[in-house]
Order: C-alpha cells, then sequence, then structure tokens
C-alpha cells in the first residue's frame, strides 16, 4: 500500500484561454485571459492537476512557492500555508483595493499567497487521490450529494470582440437588452439544463437591469434569478432595486461596494415596513463575493449582518479545505453559502465540484463561468446535464489533460507580447473606447 | 491499490475504568467511569477504533447508529452526520443544562448525536489510514509539528475512595490545600515532564484555591498556570479571583456558569482601570469548556467577547475534523484555542494528538486527564516525554488494542449492578457525604 507520495517536480504552465466579450462594470472581458496550470507529480510518477489566476503577480509567487514543495509529501496540505508565508510578495501587487481583473475583492498579499496555494492544494488532491485510488470528495470527507447544481450565468455581451483584435469566434451573439438576455438563458437552459439564472449587472443603469431581470422573471416563472452589479450602486439606488425585484430575486449579490454599504443596505431591508417577523416577507437577501473574499473580513461583516449568502471561491480562500472551513463558519453563524465563478477552466470546475459535494448547507445553485470557456486543457469537457455536473467517483479530480492543447494555450501566453498576461477589462474596453474610464463607485 | 473500504461490522464495547477520587465542585468522581470503545471492521478486515462516554444515555445512541453503518464506507465522513440525524434521541435524556457526569456543558440532543459520532469518526479515521497507510494526521491535512504539549491536570482528590467501596489504589495520595497540590505539581512533572500547569477548583472556597495557585506559582515561577473551578462562582467573585491572579494565570476558566455572566466578567475585566490598550496590562484572559461546546453557542459568546480561549474536545464537536472547523472558526474571530480534556483513556488521547498536530494557531498546552487513568485498552500505554506526546507517523492512531485489557474491563461494566454505568459525581461523594447536594450555582 504505501506509494511514495513525496513531490518530486512541479510544473508551471501559464496559459491565454479564449474569452467571449463579455461585459461588466469595470469593462469588458479581455479576447484571451490568463491562467495557471499547476501539475505537481509524485516521486512514483503520479500526477496531480491545479488552476489558478495566471497574472504576472500570481506567477510571480508560484514560481518560488513550487520551488519550496519538491521534497514534500502531497498529504501535507496544512503545511501549504506555511511554506506560503515564506514567499515573499512584492508591496508594488497589493494595492489594497478591489483588483481590475475581474472584480475579486480585496487585494492583499495573504489573499495573493492563497490564491496561489488553492491551485498547489488541488494539485496535491488530486495526486493524492489518484496514488491512493480515492476521489477527491473522499478526501474532504466524502461527498453528501451525487450532482452539483450550477445556475446560468448571463452576460450582456457584445456579438465580437472589436474588430481587427485577435480573438476567438462564439455563436452566443450579442445581448444588450433584456429580449438578449432571455434569448442567452434560452440557450442557456437548452444546452445545460440550468434552472437558475444570475445576471451580472452593473453595466447599464439600473433601470435597465431590472427590466432584465422583469423578463427572465416572466419567461422563467419560479426559477431562481440573481443580480450581481459588482458594487456598482449606491445604497439608495440598492434599496430601490431590491424594492422593485424583491418578489423576483433569490438574492441580490453585491449592490454596493464594501461590507459598511452592504450592512446598511441590508439593515433598512429589514428594518423596512411590512419585514420582518410580523411583516409580509422577510427582504430579499443580499450575497457577496466581493466584501467577504478572505477570513479576516468575516468578523466584520457577520457581526453587521451585511451579507446572508457568501459565494465561496475556492481560488480565493486557498483551496477546498478552506473553502469547507468557510462554510462552517457560515453554518454557524446563519449564513448561507453558494459559489463565485469567473473564468476558469475544467479542472478548477472538478475542484469545486467536488467541494461542493461535501458541504451539507448548499441551498442554491453554484455559479460557473465555465459554458463561456470553448477551450479547455482536458482531453474532455466536463458535462452539465439538467443544470448539474455529477460528482465523479473516480480517483483524484477525475479529469484528464491534454498536454497538446496544453502546449497550444502556452505558446500563445508565450507568443503575448504582454498585453494579455495580466487581465484587465478597463484595458480591453479602451480598445473600443479610448475615452473608457474605470467608473468610479457608486456609478449609479 | 483499492481496499475495500466498505464497513462489515461495528463492535460496542462499553467498559468501567477506574479512576481515582478526584473533587470538584460536583462532587467527586466514581471509582469507575463507563467508556464506550468502537471498533469499525472494513470488509477486509481492517480494523479502526475509537472512544467515548459510555453511560446509558450514549450507548442507546450508539447501538442503532452501528447498525446504520455496515455496508457505509469508512471514507463517508461527512455522511456520519447524516446518518446521526436518523437516530432518534429520548427527550427525557436531554436537560437542556449542564450534566450531572463530568461537567460537559449544555446537553441537546445534536450533542449527545455528536458525542457519539466523534467515536465512530475516530475509528472510521484509524481504519481509513491503516487501509491506506496513513498516519491519521495525513487525513487531516498533515500534521504542523511533531510532538503536541499537554499540561498537569491538578486535582484537590482524597487518598482513597471511601472505605468499603470496591476500588482501585492509586499512588498520588491526598491533595487538599496548597502543600497538597504542589506535591501534586512535583510529581507530574518530574513523571511526565509538564511544563503548564491546571488546577480543578470549585471545591474550596475561593481564598484556598487563590492561595494554591499562589504557591504553585511561587514553586514554578514563569510556568504557564490555570484555575478551572468549572461555573462555582459569582460574576463579582470571578473578578476578585481575576484581579488577585491575574499576574500569574495564563487563563482563567470558566469562572461562572454561563455566556451572560462570562460576558459581564469579561467585559469588566476589559474596562477595568490601568487595562486595554493605554493600561498597565490586559485582564486575565477568559476559556471556556462550558460555555461554549457546541457550534449553536458560538455566535453569542463570540460577538459578546465573553472567552478569549476556547477548549476544544472532539467527543463534544463531533471528531476530529469538527474540531479542525471549530479552531478555523476561533482564529477568523482572534479567539484562543485549546483543548479540553476528562476522564479517557489512550485512543482518545491518540485522537486529540493527531488533530492537535494539524491545528496551525495552538498556543497552549492542551489539557490531557491521561495520567489519571491507571488502566487502558492498548497493548502500549501512551507515553509523555517532555510534557509532550509524540504525534505517530505510523498507520492510522498509531495504537493497538489490547483484547485481554478490554475483556477484563467490559466484564467489570458487566458486572455492574448500574450503580457506576452512568456518571454521577454528586451520588459519589454522597457516598462518603450522604447530606451531600449538588451545589447551587453560584456556589461562592
Amino acid at each position: 500500500m504505501t506509494r511514495d507520495l513525496t513531490i518530486a517536480e512541479v510544473r508551471l504552465t501559464p496559459i491565454l484561454v479564449a474569452d467571449p466579450p463579455l461585459l461588466n462594470t469595470q469593462g469588458v472581458h479581455q479576447p484571451y485571459t490568463p491562467r495557471l496550470i499547476v501539475e505537481v507529480v509524485t516521486a512514483d510518477g503520479t500526477t496531480g492537476l491545479g488552476e489558478t489566476y495566471g497574472d504576472t503577480k500570481y506567477l510571480e509567487l508560484a514560481r518560488p512557492f513550487a520551488d519550496r514543495l519538491v521534497g514534500r509529501r502531497v498529504s501535507d496540505l496544512n503545511g501549504l500555508f506555511t511554506v506560503a508565508q515564506e514567499v515573499a510578495v512584492d508591496a508594488s501587487r497589493v494595492s489594497g483595493q478591489v483588483d481590475v481583473g475581474g472584480l475579486r475583492g480585496v487585494q492583499t498579499a495573504d489573499k495573493l499567497r492563497l490564491s496561489v496555494v488553492s491551485a498547489f492544494e488541488v494539485a496535491c488532491l488530486d495526486a493524492l487521490g489518484r496514488a491512493l485510488g480515492l476521489p477527491v470528495h473522499a478526501l474532504l470527507g466524502g461527498k453528501v450529494r451525487d450532482a452539483v447544481e450550477y445556475s446560468a450565468y448571463l452576460f450582456y455581451k457584445w456579438a465580437a470582440h472589436p474588430e481587427g483584435v485577435p480573438a476567438e469566434k462564439d455563436d452566443w451573439g450579442a445581448a444588450l437588452d433584456p429580449a438578449g438576455i432571455v434569448a442567452q438563458a434560452r440557450a442557456f437552459k437548452e444546452r445545460y439544463g440550468f434552472g437558475s439564472f444570475k445576471l451580472k449587472g452593473g453595466v447599464f443603469p439600473p433601470d435597465e437591469e431590472i427590466a432584465a431581470v422583469r423578463a427572465l422573471a416572466e419567461a422563467f416563472p419560479g426559477h431562481p434569478l440573481r443580480l450581481d452589479p459588482n458594487g456598482a450602486w449606491s445604497v439608495e439606488t440598492s434599496l430601490r432595486v431590491a424594492e422593485e425585484l424583491g418578489d423576483v430575486l433569490e438574492y441580490l449579490e453585491d449592490p454596493a461596494l464594501g461590507t459598511p454599504a452592504m450592512a446598511e443596505v441590508a439593515a433598512r431591508l429589514r428594518d423596512a415596513p411590512g419585514r420582518g417577523a410580523g411583516g409580509r416577507r422577510a427582504g430579499v437577501p443580499l450575497a457577496t463575493n466581493m466584501c467577504v473574499t478572505t477570513f479576516a473580513e468575516i468578523e466584520e461583516a457577520f457581526t453587521r449582518g451585511a451579507v446572508q449568502v457568501v459565494l465561496s471561491d475556492h481560488h480565493y480562500w486557498g483551496g477546498l479545505r478552506n473553502t469547507q472551513h468557510l462554510a462552517a463558519i457560515c453554518r454557524t453563524f446563519g449564513v448561507g453559502v453558494s459559489m463565485h465563478s469567473n473564468t476558469h477552466l475544467g479542472i478548477s470546475l472538478a475542484a469545486m465540484t467536488h467541494v461542493a459535494a461535501t458541504v451539507p448547507d448548499l441551498h442554491h445553485a453554484c455559479d460557473s463561468h465555465y459554458p463561456w470557456q470553448s477551450e479547455d486543457v482536458l482531453t474532455e469537457r466536463i458535462a452539465f446535464e439538467g443544470g448539474t455536473v455529477r460528482v465523479p467517483d473516480t480517483p483524484g479530480l477525475g479529469v484528464e489533460l491534454d498536454r497538446d492543447r496544453l502546449d497550444l494555450l502556452h505558446r500563445r501566453w508565450l507568443d503575448d507580447d504582454g498585453a494579455l498576461r495580466d487581465r484587465d477589462d478597463a484595458a480591453a474596453m479602451r480598445v473600443a473606447d479610448p475615452a473608457w474610464v474605470t467608473p468610479a463607485v457608486p456609478r449609479w
């Protein structure tokens, strides 16, 4: 039974993957987005896969971190956090503010480290599972469900990236008004069977986005709906939208930026006439993947009642076991939990599926950006059936690397002059609109 | 690599183990105390060991629970909590108050279930580790230290159980005043090398226990000291003791009963003149294993700042992985963590050692009652070296069952007429003092 679980080699492969022209409050997705693929190889040749952000600041940390892992064991998952502390973070990479690449919440040195750890933790779990003949969920205490439900992730989008910009084509078409969003939702439902719908907002004035959600509610009566303007609204605007859409929203996601503003919105929703125990119905719950993205942010947000649902993301939180800790904290404080997602490939979707399968109180469909990614590094794409991903019972994550695809996407990264190696949605928007500046918050 | 991890059989063996005449605020330890030994046997013959309380109310739950586990896999740890919910708890067993057996905090149906789950979770982890060739700590993410520090657990005690009562002899002698406690501490230090000392208080009027702690401070200058009256004091008495011993106590454990009283003590210690950021020193921290013993009690205690250290106990919390969740919650809220212990054998000490080895912020020596147990069910007792237990790297927990010893202690349980099958420290005290009634709280 004794396999040699010592890490003999770590391979890091930065890649650029196609991303459609999806709009958000900071701008538009670039035609290609950087990701980092991690391979952890044990002394007896078992390889585990992980994936995280590929921006320069993550690569800078991943390389010295990877060097320190050689000679350690893939089962030493707690030790990853100790090792991460030994890796210096360039202070210029730490803004203390919301980053410009993908709205990942506050940027701190520890959070950068945890985002790097997440890929290695997943790779170690994959390798350990393969070596032991156990699926990753079994290494996390075992699945409590056989399939994980995901939601359709609707975006306002252009039909194509700006002319003259190298990009892959997509067949989703434009979606710039309520009819376009409903058509996109129908396509998602047909192709993948999703039953919940999330609209990425903060792009158009609130009344247009309210109209889009109303159109979704009419087209898909009874289906859970969510709206996420990424903190673009004032407290007053947040309250107005919550009031107007309170009867159809499962939750309202990050309407205002930061815990103080979210706490004020939540408090005023609770105190509104007709709300609460004796009232007509409770106010719409607030969800976040922006003001609670680190353990350090939890105490203030929870004690102030700023959020009712935390959208976990194992890339933020330092891996799958930390995601389980986060879920336990949420359960303890009566806060719901679901999952956030932005541009990622199948390795991370598999990781999300394994950990989601182990979280007892997962009462909302998880977000997944994966359908927007036409490219992947796997031999076989992960399939959605009836809006769910089946939890694999094969050893490890249950996915296989397609090395030719990996090489192709890596060559694209090598060939890039640096313009796309750091995700910057505002820069991508300036290609179409040279006058574009990242909007001040609150935008509306 | 594929072993059959299916549970084929579960063996439950209630036993009675010798316990010295140790005094606490409810009375005195009985000469024999009930424990339950759990063996989980997989289809290919791997056996895992667990241990929990042996009182009738736990046995009543353990039997139907064990029946439901046959056919499940030892890796399905998250599923144990689902299965536990299927087992009915007799409402008459649930007082909602602190129990009379060992001061284990509030008694709820869920907590009874979790105490049963804890033994099975440990047994499953032991079996899984043995089957995979991995130590239990590796199944918990890996150790971050090679040895776990424990503290000496000092008790006021009689030289022997009352005359005429069947009991095992011990060689610790009586300890009923400061000199006796210091002598006991010296013996603990000589035999086991402990560097921290905890005195179980709530037995004599506070001034006598203050004198005992002062005597310890003089005999062992600079060594961390703790005093635990099990909630026997009023808020005013708690504050007076905290003030008088503030310069020598590492923490004061459960001076008053319940979160409201603890919160008041903590608040007044914080607000006392000369305290806090600008003051001479911070007030003595409060620790608990009585007002925070379930996840449901955390929110109130933490948001009110009632405790600064939680003494975890995997028997209370539902096992080793829940203990890790608890530690993550404490870390997130800036609350320290250490470990509680009452009468238990080597299986539980091994389990405590494995999980303690994985908790990053373990800044206090863990309690251990083990030195008081002259009997065990292992082929080899666990050794303390320099006050620490070495973290085993052998598969599973790293302990072996001595079936002859188990049978002997089980026969003692079979032969008992029922008087000792439920721990009751007040009943044991009444043997010596028929007029004894459990003291009202606060006692002083």
